[in-house]
């Protein structure tokens, strides 16, 4: 039984653990949209922006950047799930399971997975799973997000809280790996001659070095591209009379922006295979410059005969400041962490990365 | 005889009765502009977002969205046409006639079927018949339109008036049916639930909610992509000296923008058949917010075999303020229409929508 | 032997003569870029506008405008090259010397054919050849630069200066002519009926009269697409702190808007071949609007069976004053030139133009 939103999006009321949604607008991804890509974010990945690398890695063609495909995956859920969010809370379980080339067609589906009122009775917490699949019916994206959604009236009373169980980390034997990847014709010059998994270090830091000044067209071309109409993104006229006085950027947008900075240094980064969780820490607006720096978390070799190995990787970004005016980026308190105000994003990702350059083998 | 325009363009005295124009930079219409056509303008229409759902529509392929399409052709006659007008006076029997598919080529080519000085004897306005080809010589699009025109020195005499005459309304009967395009499988998620024809009724109001914010990057790329050179749109630098002291926004992007809002309500308003008539009744800035509401006018089942109806609708874009805030948009007086300020376009136009889910039925 | 540059780029010191750099993130050219430079310039030649032109004129396909290739090719040359460069002094000898196709990759290379320390010790000049080279190993474009780069410390000994000869202007007899380019079936109207290689006269001066106001969004849209990574076009928190306070935009852009504009006056400048030189004169800023002109150099017949003729331009692009305000451009005091501050490019440069009109002839 999938269920209908009705114009104006849900609210809390609405949500039942178990209801699923079938999302609207599905969408074929092309070479259009790819081309956007990389005049939004300045993305270098080599695997994402040449035929002939993406065939030296085992593709017949280049594979889209993943984290377009989540966007535009994303986006479908907003009219049914959070048009009517206070705040996007997290996300967990994001795994990419299938390669998405110019061409596809995403659908997307949703189901609810848990609901939690709010002790005030004016919001509560949804959660949901979300999964994306090609036109051949092949699950492309999955993930576990929560928002906080406001109520259509306030509660009389408060319902049960329903909650799901979600890992805090992928697991790196869950992760998937596409069947024709391979780093063992990877060249070193196509990455500019970056860190590859083996000269990557527990706990080490990179400093990703760039900038990038969001602008408001920016913000909003990538945001309507990926077909996301969540108001707060474009509507200047209501959002004067908001907290925050303007529109906010997509945190979609700040992350495609962080990963494209993390190129310097983790330029290597080749295949974004999955998110354990991550945070948008706060607000972005246009005007602000984003910049980004990562922390090296764990560094595993999976499959020695592809020459390939897991990373995760923890990429900060952060605003109007270089790393270090802003480090320690977060306080833990009671258990919680307490973010600088200029933090913006705190994602946590595994990645999949050549381990050693064949030449130097 | 087809006329050469010189360098500047043609004054109100250079346009005569039964001229041609052939104009220039034909087009090719690729996937690009399709992306590049969501991400300006946050559409969201089922038909020009998915291959899966063009197929199950009747197409082989993705039909290019025909304001797209017409924008584009709209912008090849500028050079002959429009280069020296003071305003687009107003459209009529807008009519598509053929699907255009990424990879179409289009060429343009006009006829003056009307002419008339101003008393002032400064300006005068023409009447022009413009048609748009495919490299198959098949026609695609078809419209008039009605320009003032500046005169190169104040006219010594004014000539006899030539008015065409025009309909202001496209019979239903007249338009054009896709001869693939059938709504008997149209699934009722991919709209997002909303409204089938059978569902509305002549004289409806439908308010579709959200706002998006114009900024002066999103405008002028639009109005590049179209390769509309009106200098009005682009020289912030000689614009400074207008009347109102900034660029204009292309009126053609209001509509694509209030169509795209009016995906919240009409949905299902899958194909954009023709439009009847079209007033851009006060300009357009950056920084200025849209919303947009329609009324339903006519609903008529045309085709039952492939659940198809026609309806024609009246959609209004207004700036900066919520429909309840503007209502009545215009005033009648000594029948002429007094818009309210705030209001910028007020179109009236022919969709063809699903006459019900088949799954309903 | 291919040096390898660290994260930050090299500077002065780093620059060996005979130096090679195979430069990283190797890029398929698409349909959605060329899209994306439309929208971007406004650009309106109809060689790289419509098939069925393209074909008129010999080619199976849309060719990709040349200046998109090269912005592409030389944004791979910015993280080896001119990360931290003071200022782009100059171009010599830069020739197309392949078509370039949607589907086409581009990998570059450069080789270090000069240096020079400043006297100060604190910066020098670095020469540069790079070449682009497509999937096919044929060479698309070939130039030489030179660029002021800071030193990494003050030198304490300025090496002996080793400098490339380059040839102020390309031989005519050295253009590259593609193998299917003819001008025998080319129409007038493609073009708006503008002038033809035998319409031109040595010394004639072309005011191109539009204007086209640059926007943030604009450039750095444009900057990401090419990805080039040079942080002055992108950091506006950083450039706050610089001379000019503020994002400088990346003189290519201002190249592709300039020949956009050119446009009227040039529509028949078809093959962009090659330039001979350019000054980015004085820098550009968001909210700048841009004009040209142009002056005629040389008209040369080229090959007479294909009704081709080779013309070397000079265009001047100038900001927020028309023509006739500033010209002359340029003093010349003690052999070197001194540009008005408000002319921003001066363009020497080699086009193919139909030498007639065929019906006309």
């Amino acid at each position: 039984m999938i269920s209908k939103t009705p114009l104006g999006g849900n609210f809390f009321e609405d949500f039942k653990l178990g209801q699923k949604f079938a999302h609207g607008a599905p969408r074929t991804i092309t070479e259009g949209d790819a081309s956007l890509y990389i005049a939004l974010t300045g993305s270098r990945f080599a695997l994402n922006s040449a035929a002939t690398v993406a065939r030296e890695a085992g593709f017949n063609r280049i594979p889209l950047d993943n984290l377009l495909v989540f966007h535009i995956a994303f986006g479908k859920t907003v009219n049914d799930i959070s048009l009517n969010a206070i705040a996007n809370l997290g996300y967990a379980e994001l795994k990419f399971c299938a390669p998405c080339y110019a061409g596809d067609t995403l659908e997307v589906c949703s189901q609810v997975i848990g609901t939690k009122a709010n002790s005030n009775g004016l919001s509560g917490i949804v959660y949901v799973h979300s999964q994306a699949f090609n036109q051949n019916h092949e699950l492309v994206v999955s993930w576990k997000r929560w928002v906080m959604v406001n109520c259509h009236q306030p509660l009389s009373e408060r319902p049960e809280p329903e909650l799901p169980s979600l890992n805090r980390v992928l697991g790196v034997k869950s992760l998937w790996i596409p069947d024709e990847l391979t780093f063992n014709h990877w060249r070193d010059n196509v990455s500019d001659h970056q860190l590859t998994a083996n000269q990557l270090k527990s706990g080490q830091w990179l400093d990703h070095r760039d900038g990038m000044t969001l602008n408001d067209s920016d913000h909003s071309l990538a945001t309507r591209l990926y077909q996301n109409n969540a108001q707060v993104h474009f509507d200047a006229h209501k959002m004067r009379n908001s907290r925050h006085g303007q529109r906010l950027i997509y945190g979609g947008h700040v992350i495609s922006v962080a990963r494209a900075l993390s190129y310097n240094g983790l330029g290597n980064a080749i295949w974004f295979a999955g998110i354990n969780g991550g945070s948008h820490c706060n607000p972005c607006f246009a005007g602000d410059t984003l910049y980004a720096a990562s922390q090296i978390m764990v560094v595993e070799e999976l499959d020695t005969a592809r020459n390939l190995s897991a990373v995760r990787l923890r990429t900060f970004a952060f605003k109007n400041a270089v790393m270090q005016e802003l480090q320690p980026f977060y306080d833990e308190q009671d258990g919680r962490l307490k973010y600088h105000p200029q933090v913006v994003l705190d994602l946590d990702y595994w990645v999949f990365m050549p381990t050693q350059i064949a030449s130097d083998a």
